[in-house]
């Protein structure tokens, strides 16, 4: 059974490939509760299941065109972990190009990934 | 009463400015819970309540010279707020210099912070 570190560890290596539904196939476990910031259109801020958020991910892969993705980590500690991501996307239908900066921070239990919460860059006032 | 933002924004300021006791003095409830991950020398890993939070800065304050600190975020949503820390320091005992990289996990309640937890920067194998 993979610890904390290393399923921490296999995240963050499929996220630097760009291979966002591996990470979601090999790592996350079918009870995955996983939470946004905010809601985006028609995608609640929280889902629950694996079926959900595999759809979410293919959401995002299909729209988005991914310049780069730079990934921060893992930290890890117990049974969580935190990711940095610097994403520079293109919205495929607006072609509006955006830079993304949030921190995922993620629960393991017998060696699944079981939580995930996204929290964005605070806006510089 | 602060909203978790602005306690997010002014603890990352004081930590900027290298005004970490003032950070705990202005921000901290009465019943901080703050966890590394790690016990130290002398140290628990848990520590509980505010006089305790503040021996542990006052013994990084006196015990460590700090050359630089790199303070990342804050990353916010909901009641928690995410800060990344990049500090290199000499343990003045030892002369031994050491450069950390972690985050720190903060939950916010009634305009204070009650949790902290310390998550350092996984090995790369």
């Amino acid at each position: 059974m993979n610890t904390t570190e290393e399923v921490a560890t296999k995240l963050v290596d499929y996220c630097r490939k760009g291979e966002w539904m591996k990470a979601v196939d090999d790592l996350y476990g079918k009870d995955i509760v996983s939470v946004e910031a905010h809601a985006m259109e028609n995608m609640p801020a929280e889902m629950r299941g694996i079926d959900q958020v595999r759809g979410k991910t293919d959401w995002w892969e299909k729209n988005m065109e991914v310049h780069s993705a730079k990934v921060g980590g893992p930290f890890v500690a117990g049974d969580t972990f935190v990711v940095q991501f610097d994403v520079d996307v293109t919205e495929k239908a607006s072609k509006k190009r955006m830079q993304m900066s949030e921190v995922g921070i993620y629960k393991v239990k017998d060696g699944k990934v079981t939580h995930e919460q996204f929290l964005p860059l605070a806006e510089k006032k």
